[in-house]
């Protein structure tokens, strides 16, 4: 499915951009940069892998990987403060992005042979352990973990694809469906502010 | 044998909770807290499955793990800071519940045809490994690494069941034993606060 | 190879003393200590094993890196302040051993049938996840995320492994060529300050 594949590629450069400005925002040296971007480009696929035993992991099979990454640092390096504020482009990339790493990583697990539950979180863990791990090298709380729905959204998207997968609906179109579903519910999500209770 | 297994579910709801109060402490939202909850519990046996290559890791071969979280993590939100003085019972359950962890990582490693010094680190790992990481994604230094004897209780464990397996004692018999050692060390570690000396 | 495996273990004992020192520094009991000496000495090797399926990891299967890693932290126990100012030597250690953990985790990687540019990332992640590790457990930034040109150093000797390999360089000369640029390019990093542009 190749449509899938290009956003698959884009999403990881997307990733990596987000990684490298975080790393900007610590001020680190330039291979810090190009780290804290991998890491977070490749984290929640590598996660997925080692814990599912796929290994060598995923991104080590194809260097268009590397290539999207490098590309993506480099682009980082030519944001100044005033690009970013354009932050609406890159929000949309980074939920289009999101929602095609929780398909795959649901489809991978699956193949696997792992329970349905056991994918629906793997899904989850391809989308947004690259942002944990990102803030736990960069010394920070996940953000995940704070204030964001971003995990749930996964969560949910996987839900749908399990279900319509269930009701014997062909992989292309669910995959339409699931990804189509990831990003407007996270686009609303954003918009309304919608907000996990807060039982601290 | 049934007992180990009941002990290891209720073992996991346990640490469960102890992750989910770690969260709360820290003011994160309800999938935060459920995550560092889900982490503390599995994290431990996870870096025991993943270093020895046993992948899939074990909780993702029997749902009742992820219910038993869930359920640890639902019970968390009842807890106030009244019951949290309680700590006694909770103490206790905690202490059993590291002693079967111990117990059932170090079995699953000679299994798995690691040498006996291996094992007895891996037994520990499965044991404290969960609190390491909740700690670090909570962003605090682990805290078994500053002021609790809890690890090495584990180490000492493991060489009792190492030791007695090699004298030709049977399976049952050595769980026990070893199992009573554990609770035994760490309640007296507790009791009279057993230290380990202070290079700093 | 008699004297890469006798430097490896070297190295090994030299991280663990490193990690011990970093744990001593943030006032660790004992088994803290222990813990980052651990930690520092094997969590690159650890990382590329698990990243690679090659498991149960290396320093199961031989207990001398135990036994390596136990002198390192006992001997860290006998560092006075006075004695960390004779760093020099120390630094010629740590030198040698990242060049020799370089070269045999590219070597590892490459025989497991990965992409040579995966296996040059393999063999710096050997040299310096450890120290990354130690950091993210002590709760800082990774150093050389920040102000080395450490990790560069390292995938600059794999670049000239791999080369030196594709013209048909016998292995022992090309283990021998690359360690030593390693050292040279680290020594002379280190002596003219050779930084990295910063973007930040």
């Amino acid at each position: 499915m190749n449509i899938l594949y290009f956003i698959d590629i884009v999403g990881t450069m997307v990733f990596a951009i987000s990684g490298a400005l975080a790393g900007r925002d610590k001020k680190l040296d330039l291979f810090g940069i190009a780290a804290v971007g991998f890491i977070t480009a490749i984290g929640g696929g590598t996660v997925r892998d080692v814990l599912l035993g796929s290994t060598p992991v995923g991104w080590m099979n194809d260097l268009i990987y590397l290539i999207m990454i490098g590309s993506g640092v480099i682009i980082s390096m030519f944001f100044n403060r005033a690009v970013l504020k354009l932050r609406r482009t890159f929000f949309m990339f980074d939920t289009v992005g999101i929602a095609v790493f929780t398909v795959l990583g649901l489809q991978k697990a699956l193949t696997l042979g792992v329970h349905p539950a056991i994918a629906i979180m793997m899904g989850m863990v391809s989308a947004v352990f690259g942002g944990v791990i990102r803030d736990i090298v960069c010394n920070e709380i996940p953000l995940i973990f704070r204030q964001e729905i971003y995990a749930l959204t996964c969560i949910a998207g996987g839900i749908v694809y399990v279900s319509l997968d269930s009701f014997g609906i062909g992989q292309v179109l669910n995959v339409a469906i699931t990804s189509v579903f990831i990003v407007l519910f996270r686009v609303l999500a954003v918009k309304y502010q919608w907000k996990l209770p807060d039982f601290s």
